[in-house]
């Protein structure tokens, strides 16, 4: 049953983040972490605000190697900053566009004791800075002594593995989901068109108990959708369509993400062969992702059971992905990718095939990697196509 | 009546776009303009998707200083692109770490008649690059003979001014807002939760037809909310709060943001004096807000209104802010602002006034400026606070 009140994480989880990130900065030769994303804000310090949204003031957090994080916010947000763990919080009078807290970090970075004389920050792989990149200029500028080097790395092997908390959000976000997907067939029927579904579809999340509903893609062609990006158009579903769900829909931050299809009326033969084998490729790359593997080796797996071969399998580029507070999150299920799977790692296992030019058949599941191997998340995709009538 | 179809731009629209934003470069002597956010990338090409929310595959136009727009996007997105207006259209499979689009952004730009060497990029004021910006220096690092330039300015003159088109796909995010707080005293009670309220007032902004609803602040407390930019907690409201409730919804990309007050049973003399205050002074900045005069100009008048000085006034630090794409653009209606307001702006006037030590009252409208002064876009809220029992 839901129940409003599970919302946020006591302190100590977001101490274990800090102690684990603090670890990280020591093997990495880096005396801080500076914070400007929402996603990693909110990772170490757990505020929960839509006010990100403009982009007039940002926010900043910075991680030292040792002692307890800095919040550098606008004095708009100090009140529900004080309501979190944070003790360390410095604000400025903003909207002030000569000095949008730039002074302030620079004078923290600098306060921070100098070991290595480098600050990681989000420069690269997957992240997004939260503060525009002349600021950042500036306060590279501003720094004597002190390198703001990439951080993306170390971001990322923090987050990537999660603890029993988070994963425990995601399966909430997951099971919201997983009710309205099996309500579809009660409430879609032939002639809906995909915009009025995926209207229904979100009011049936925000029933549930859903937080915010990133993504959210309906698409629907004749045996399947020739692209899977989309926003919704006005065309009614019809005999003969396979129809794509798929949702990155949030609790408390946290994503869920997976898809799912709908047989609209009648399928080919050629549907429902290809929707077998990708099935059972799902299930392959489920069973390979344990702990040890490389994503490259899962990659590898599904795409040995959906070929005879591993290349141009894939038009997507790659089938699976880390999750978290991110829809999609490092490492990428590629062949390329080494990312070594431990314990901890939620994973979406992707695979998919345009079994005929411009039809594409996706089924996506969710794992939590464990000692034993890869747990489900997601209530497993039915191997028969669920029809709409 | 809500209909569907009302989604999307005629061709016409972005090219008129193409066209103001060539004769801003030719001013400020860019050879071209290279955007990657979403919202820049979507006032240009229209397309509409939630899949930007992944961070592994970024997308790119390019803008050059005559001629049509070129799209760099992974493979995945092509299949969009291609229904929209857009005819050069380059891709490359994604993800590829090594080089996700920089080799074809770069020579996108070497290939750029050369007149003037520089090219404007989202890099200051009120922008988010969506690229890593380890991608961003490795751009900058392999092009040679062209500068990368800050165009801000550009971005903001260019969008600050609000098509016909625009502005009625704000004026229908407002109505879609406006029924929703029309009901409010219909469908909350004494005793509801801050998040009951939140997602009550959320499926009610869905069936309405709203888009997105990046922002949606519920907050109260005794005599007016101590802040304004949290997430909801379980708190019940009770008698004597002001309840506050502001959005940020989104039709078809396009922003509203305004706030409504609800007095919950009683109400102190002190708040009603400051309520009726902060509506008369929302009054003088919607007066103030007439073609030739600063953003500054409407900030001074409404601080006259609210006090006999100037002076922190405004824990928020201005009292409004340009809306469209995103929730809040520029200009910053704060006194240092000396953006000229000119036709086609679309701002919001939200004066505040923290009347007691954290009891807050904020009054928000949104008007287009026109050839004869502001006219409204919100339905200006009611000068006795609507009850709720």
């Amino acid at each position: 049953m839901y129940q409003e009140t599970d919302h946020g994480f006591p302190a100590t989880e977001f101490q274990a983040r800090v102690a684990r990130a603090q670890e990280l900065m020591a093997k990495h030769c880096m005396d801080g972490l500076l914070l400007t994303s929402m996603d990693n804000i909110r990772y170490f310090v757990g505020v929960d605000s839509t006010f990100w949204e403009s982009y007039t003031r940002p926010w900043f957090v910075l991680v030292p190697a040792a002692g307890d994080p800095i919040a550098i916010i606008p004095e708009i947000g100090r009140a529900i900053i004080e309501q979190t763990w944070m003790k360390e919080i410095r604000s400025w009078p903003s909207p002030r566009p000569e000095d949008e807290g730039t002074s302030l970090v620079v004078s923290a970075i600098s306060d921070l004791p100098r070991r290595h004389g480098r600050v990681g920050a989000e420069l690269g792989m997957e992240l997004r800075l939260g503060i525009p990149v002349s600021q950042l200029n500036a306060i590279i500028g501003e720094l004597i002594g002190v390198e703001i080097v990439d951080g993306a790395l170390l971001i990322w092997l923090l987050r990537m593995i999660k603890s029993p908390a988070e994963v425990k959000k995601i399966k909430r976000a997951i099971d919201i989901a997983g009710a309205v997907y099996d309500e579809v067939p009660e409430f879609v029927r032939i002639g809906d068109s995909e915009r009025k579904i995926l209207r229904e579809f979100r009011a049936r999340l925000n029933a549930g108990g859903a937080g915010a509903v990133p993504t959210l893609i309906c698409r629907s062609d004749v045996g399947g959708p020739f692209e899977i990006t989309g926003g919704p158009r006005e065309r009614p579903i019809a005999d003969g369509d396979l129809l794509f769900i798929d949702t990155g829909t949030t609790f408390d931050g946290y994503f869920c993400d997976y898809d799912r299809n709908f047989q609209v009326g009648s399928a080919t033969d050629a549907l429902l062969f290809a929707h077998e084998r990708v099935w059972d490729a799902n299930e392959v790359g489920i069973k390979a992702a344990k702990p040890g593997v490389t994503a490259g080796y899962v990659f590898e797996q599904m795409a040995k059971a959906l070929s005879s071969g591993v290349v141009d399998l894939n038009s997507n580029g790659r089938m699976g992905h880390g999750l978290g507070l991110r829809v999609t999150e490092p490492p990428s299920v590629r062949l390329e990718d080494q990312t070594v799977l431990e314990p901890g790692m939620v994973m979406c296992i992707e695979p998919a095939l345009e079994y005929e030019p411009g039809k594409i058949v996706l089924h996506e599941e969710t794992v939590v990697i464990t000692e034993d191997g890869a747990q489900l998340l997601t209530p497993r995709a039915p191997k028969q196509l669920p029809p709409i009538r």
